[in-house]
């Protein structure tokens, strides 16, 4: 049946982290420019909900529509890449300077997809500009001025703090892209997917590619951030952030947690992530 | 499993149009005609939902059943086909006569379907126009102004807006078309495309076939809104974004997304989409 | 996987009507009586939801319990043959006379069914009778009330309004058979079926064998309902309502929606309903 | 795929039961231990939510945990046996006297395991009787005395009104064991057997194997009701009206609906239940 | 399809015992940590939903992400293998010293992971500890003394009320170990390991691992809690239940309901539990 096991889901993560570094740089740049248009959909979806319903909770269960649609269409997120290509790096599977490359594209395919739906959304949501009466409005302002000056304001414990939460949401974030591919069956890939993505989305941790949207979305309607505050208070240490959750909590240790304590990059010694990637190809 | 990888949803998406491009102007008209009364039940359905709660996204979860139910039976959405026949006849496998012709029968029977549901409905909430009472009558008429009237009170702007909403519309459901191809398993099918679906009719964008019957619905039952305020303040400026939507940043990006920009209709070079689906035939 | 594609539901469709039209009078009268008491029990369960919330969707959501019981179990709804039955008679797998003794020992079995059922159930929410303050004896009586002396005392108009809803009623409850046959998964039989059922129920519309144990379990209670009434301004033209919303718009549009204006019952023609049939049974 | 026919679920069904009658003692006691002590589980789970949200439907759609995983392990609910070993009796594949050792050894493991749980949770929930201020004790203790003196205050109407309770009730129960088996996928079977076990549940009927915990939890927390109470004006008159319900309307009942009124026990006749097994034995 | 018969379910478990005896300390110990600080995530987040929402049942429904995640991935929850590793034991396939080990590196993991994440979680719900205003925080504290010091004022009967409610909730927890084993689908899986995990969530018994990020968590924050307290009124008692609970109500008793009183180590006889899983190995 359908089910993976988790061997066959770390090799799955060295592929799946192969092809992404593999593509070419178009596809990458279209694949962000919808992952992240779709975030941002489901993004405002979920701040509709909890506007709706005062329930933060509420917004989480529904955030997910855009986690699945990106994943089961093959789209990307850089956030979820940042678990597999690293292990195919370790796996000699990938070159550093490829994934790179990759990160690269895709983070400015995310920027042009959010601005897009940036600039539509906020037409729509003003009435293209005429009424700023829409509680969505307001929420996006408010949104983009918490996530940037507020922890300006903190100072070094505001950048550690926006980096902590980025280390939470991307270790949940990245297991969705792992827990998709224990199922091969589709439905089964959206339950599993669904659980961690609502386990980030539901305690307010922070995600670049949602940020790439909500900040400059706020802004256009006169959130009091500049593009600096934007970068270096949210950006760049959320980008930090959700790498480390990424690269460490869900890529190097579920490696560890299947292959044990002798996973290192080797010469191929029976144990080691290439190896086990290597026997599988020439099986 | 029934999970289909992306490279063949891309392929799926270039026979389904072919396949509308082929069907009689016949089956056209009757998929049509059960397409667009199917998704009036769900649009009642949903104010229902909405009028019961106080709550819009509890229409937004609801309203999907009548999507699922025209995909799952093969009947037709004019919006869908937006994606599909304009990937076709990029591929070289469908004429534009032929879509214009799909797309000309499939919107005559959405109107009639529409049409014939909104004098039952419309018989049924109002006892037979004894009772104007039900607040679903009131909703009916309060929405067929605020989708017409109230852009025509906003000019060029009004006709911008529209079409702008419009265009974020069929991203969404033109990905619950392409969604549902994702699986070849029912309950596959139906919780994928119940995800964009949902993400649209939540955010209150524009869909060109739920405005077939709820603008004539309102206007019999008493909404100041003429013959030439539906069509020239909404049907057509929606189709025309419905179009861009579906056709643009579903159609054309998801197939640039797997094939990168080496995608051009062309002399069955390697990697172009007609080669790709040539490939596929002579395998 | 287990998807079924509208061709072969069609062929389903037939079958099934041909299938229903051969069973034994006793088969269909143990059929009906099954699936007339079980479909009373979600209705009751539908009640108390809807007394419990004050939301009538609630009601909608958990009522197709009961069909979804009833189509897995292969027992009968008269309702859903007016759909299948009238197919095989054109596709000439069947005669108009084992049709017309199908539906009526299924009515048959319904009445008893729904007898039966009404009287435990009366009997348990009064207890034993000495008791009417359970808030569902009053639902039982006001909705039996509603369904025949309401539209009673609007005359013709009342005959034609119950008509109308029970149209719209049975093209979605035929739509839950036929959704039924869209796949061969238990899951996704019940999902696909979930979705007409709902639709109908949500929305108050008219069904014959709901009615047939609401309004005698509410005449039992005391509702101002004679047997007269029952029949002729409730049962008799919500069954003709339900069979023009079932045989027109589910069964002959459906088959036309695949087959095109071609399909006619004629001389075994390619393109005619008995001819795909015969295809299949000859293959 | 894992959808079964009604045809196949009624020849899983005498299957079903012959394995049940042939089951150890010892079997039967841990199986029925575990049963009623898992059931208990989940009927104070479900009064937590009526608690909690004062919506008893709350606890209906939540209480079907505890059915699935008795099913799913293959564990025992005499009530469910009830619809089972009769029909196996019928088809001569299991004697009167193993019938009854099952049904025997089973009601003692569930009294055991229901009296085992009662105890630890009594225990928790008054805090080792130290503090009665939990809403659920009251709960415990006023369901006990509503389903045992308050029938005794009615007399012969309330024997007979608690049994009509128990045929409605487990009518239902015994439809959910059926409901299992359409299906042979996990997902299927926990799906189809929630419809009608939380049918039940909603609606108050009387279910030996639920009270088997409820009375004596409430008696050891100080409900007024004597074990003769107890036995006499429940729990004896609940196991003749479950039997009732399960034997005649889910058993002999379905068993009709498939092979019509020939189906007596008889002398390997084609047409009857035992010949209709017997062809599937030698097959 | 992919039902797994409760016969089979007994053999994956006493395999699954051996795999994880037959585990290197490296394995156990990320495995742990990943359980540790997965089951931490879920438990935050099933504290937001309470604390948004006022119904406790909103976080048991929600809880079992966690549990979810760490099954599909193979990852390790200490009380899951006290339900497997004696049975394993029992059937002369893995060592006490192994089993012993395996716990000890698992709780080990335990609670490194759960601190690690408790550090990370309470930097972000007190603003890097500049803000105690967020509910969330005097959840943690309120949590970890109502877990500890509250039992401690009981005194003796304090830990027998520890135990007891430790014993109730892994009889559930190790029942989600094996409804998972009843199904090779992903979303089956996740179905049926839901369901016992919700049970015991949703009424508030004693997890060892919850408790090992919830004291420490509060204690951080301040909650009156000494580290003797934590362990001798909470940890230890706990884990003394819980080993209870999973190894004799599911470990035990599941294989004797399938087994028979006949199920004891011995000799290789036929029906005892090393002869069954022998045979299968044999086969």
């Amino acid at each position: 049946m359908d089910y993976v096991k988790p061997n066959e889901i770390l090799k799955s993560m060295v592929e799946g982290g192969t092809a992404k570094a593999s593509a070419s740089a178009g596809q990458m740049l279209v694949r962000g420019f919808l992952g992240g248009a779709i975030l941002a959909f489901a993004t405002t979806l979920a701040f509709t909900a909890v506007s709706q319903t005062k329930i933060g909770m509420a917004g989480a269960i529904i955030f997910p529509v855009g986690f699945a649609m990106i994943v089961l269409l093959g789209l990307e997120l850089v956030t979820g890449s940042f678990a597999l290509i690293p292990l195919s790096v370790l796996a000699r599977r990938a070159s550093v300077g490829r994934m790179l490359g990759s990160f690269g594209w895709a983070i400015v395919g995310h920027i042009l997809g959010c601005l897009v739906y940036a600039v539509l959304y906020d037409l729509t949501v003003t009435k293209m500009g005429s009424d700023m009466a829409n509680p969505l409005a307001q929420t996006l302002i408010s949104t983009a001025e918490a996530k940037t000056i507020a922890y300006k304001s903190m100072g070094a414990e505001g950048l550690l703090l926006v980096i902590v939460k980025a280390i939470l949401c991307n270790w949940m974030v990245t297991l969705g892209v792992v827990m998709a591919m224990s199922s091969t069956s589709t439905i089964g890939k959206i339950a599993a997917m669904w659980l961690p993505i609502l386990t980030f989305f539901g305690q307010g941790f922070e995600h670049a590619v949602v940020n790439m949207f909500v900040i400059p979305a706020g802004m256009m309607l006169g959130a009091k951030v500049s593009v600096g505050d934007w970068w270096l208070w949210n950006q760049i240490p959320v980008l930090v952030g959700n790498f480390i959750g990424g690269a460490l909590f869900t890529g190097v240790m579920l490696a560890l947690s299947q292959k044990g304590i002798k996973l290192l990059p080797g010469r191929n010694v029976p144990g080691t992530l290439d190896s086990a990637v290597s026997a599988e190809q020439s099986a």
